[in-house]
């Protein structure tokens, strides 16, 4: 079972990353027959490349120097434009994942858990308003929309938010795989935080656990029976990043979620942006039992793993055991760690340090399994 | 030709409209095994009764009369909450149109045409943001996403709105119909003007010639020769808008874009809401003569057609006039026309003046091809 669980998951990651297709960072030169392919969706450095030739050249009309607008070039968890003296943040997501219910969670929780986390990360935890927008195929089972609509109504609660505007469309049989779910969110917040704002010496802190998600969705793709289930860790966690900003609200110098590409993913982006090195711990990551030992079975580091409930934060080097503390205390932040610290050294590279010695980890070229979120 | 348009047409709103379902208004009972048909995406009275029973069963944690939150209960272009003495509009849409590109648009000049025009219809003129989460299918061209890309640049230009946030989802081969596109956005307007302000004694008008956009679409979907091509009416309409609202800032007191279900469902949306009855001057509604010619032809009334270049718009009548000359003024308002009065009489319906007498318009249970926006 060993090898044909590699071989299928591998079998994933090569159909996920067929076809090169041309398209480089910066590079906006690709053939006339060019084709979207699975990796353009996956989070990684084909998404960025993607995201930087095609879309940031039809709307970077917003120059990131603008004062008062955090845009589009900005490729943050979201944008924002100022409204007095706060700024109010605005994201998007659209949630494919496959199956539509998974162990821990199912679409519904994601899609708001998705937009709730992305406006967090921006320090925008009180969400003004969502809006929902479900497109499902002919055929799909009135009573399968309810349990999902019935999720979303759960985490709403749980993240304080409100669905404020809808849409529904309907798709023909075999037009549209199931059910595709996206959402917008709305948060105002006085101080804005982006995925840039390292400083040599901020340590980073995970706020749990990693791969949970990805591996759990991982498992029950390939039909894998294991003693102890994995479970998704998708939640919203707004609660939990208002309480680590409450207790020094000027602390948290940058903060990404890991979903597509995982914490790698992340580092990579984080680091490239702040122009600083990182240099992580292996040892310090929070790694389920269950998930390091799937993980040994086929090969995957659950840093290249989604996760859809956890937040990476640099935080300024004084006040790491104080944040640390606060996420310990919240049921959301139970496993959250130190796991590394960003140096003048290297900028842009993560250097995992795996007690044995140093590597360098690569850009992940985009998350392995398609359709993760 | 007649014939076989007429019966490719009808099959079409057969297959729309089939399978009952037992979803009816405001009852919340369905068999085990109830499925999501394609009329429930369809813009009419089945797509309510879904939305009455399932979607505002799970989000109705907001009561519309909730000072400072007009929310998913008032079933409205979009929702809105109060800041300071502003409202901050926000609305979505996910845009599924088959084919993605057709005559005078394509799938993304709809896109933002449409969540600019629903924030306009709410009196939010001024774009703050919009989001934008394109989910392709694996091997779509890239040339066509960068062309759909373009269009939604020049649509931003003309509606004088930026994209602050995006997200990028690839499914696979099969797993979706080309290509679909969401988007949210947000505006602030000191006055919100709902759907369901009318009274009796005000004008309505409809802001140039309906049906464009649905008989376009459908022409091309049936491969149609026809000595004038159709075009699609889709544009963004917020600075026509903009101007008959600064030409009169009180005098319009509902609103609403007849999309889906056409002017028809508007109206009979507008007239339930406002608890007025309507009646519509059938030769004085604007018709283009080959929207006309192709209405005989397969039978099908512009009323219950697709727009998505126009507004409805319930006027005070003192300030009809006026409001009308400035529409006409404007290049998206040229054939802009008063088609229609508000009666305390029979609330809630819609009557037609033929000139040769008047029937009730029925409600149409939803738009008669599927994927038309």
């Amino acid at each position: 079972m060993n090898n044909d669980l590699r071989r299928a998951v591998l079998d994933g990651s090569e159909r996920n990353g067929s076809s090169a297709s041309g398209v480089g960072m910066g590079s906006h030169a690709f053939a006339k027959d060019d084709r979207i392919t699975l990796k353009h969706g996956a989070g990684g450095r084909a998404m960025r490349g993607l995201i930087e030739t095609a879309f940031l050249h039809a709307f970077a009309t917003d120059p990131p120097q603008l004062a008062g607008v955090h845009g589009l070039a900005a490729m943050d968890d979201g944008g924002a434009v100022r409204i007095g003296d706060r700024w109010l943040v605005l994201t998007t997501d659209s949630h494919v994942i496959q199956p539509a219910f998974f162990p821990g969670g199912d679409i519904g929780r994601l899609a708001i858990a998705g937009t709730v986390n992305d406006l967090a990360m921006m320090g925008a935890t009180d969400v003004l308003g969502l809006t929902c927008s479900v497109i499902v195929e002919e055929g799909f089972l009135r009573r399968d929309l309810e349990r999902i609509l019935e999720s979303m109504r759960e985490t709403c609660l749980e993240a304080d938010a409100t669905v404020l505007a809808g849409d529904t469309k309907v798709m023909g049989k075999g037009e549209i795989d199931g059910i595709v779910i996206n959402t917008a969110g709305i948060a105002l917040t006085s101080r804005l935080i982006t995925d840039c704002g390292l400083r040599p010496g901020d340590r980073l802190i995970v706020t749990g656990t990693i791969g949970d998600h990805g591996m759990a969705v991982m498992a029950t793709r390939h039909g894998l029976a294991l003693d102890t289930p994995l479970e998704s860790d998708v939640a919203p966690i707004n609660g939990l990043i208002r309480a680590a900003l409450a207790a020094d609200p000027t602390a948290v110098t940058a903060m990404k979620d890991p979903t597509r590409g995982g914490v790698a993913s992340v580092l990579h982006e984080m680091a490239s942006k702040g122009r600083v090195g990182i240099v992580i711990d292996e040892r310090a990551l929070p790694v389920r039992t269950e998930v390091r030992g799937i993980s040994e079975l086929v090969g995957i580091d659950p840093l290249l793993v989604a996760n859809e409930g956890k937040a990476v934060m640099a935080v300024r080097a004084d006040a790491a055991e104080r944040v640390l503390e606060t996420l310990r205390a919240h049921p959301l932040g139970r496993a959250a760690a130190i796991v590394g610290v960003c140096t003048e050294e290297r900028p842009g590279l993560v250097v995992l340090d795996t007690g044995f010695g140093r590597r360098l980890v690569a850009e992940p070229e985009g998350e392995l399994l398609p359709r993760i979120c």
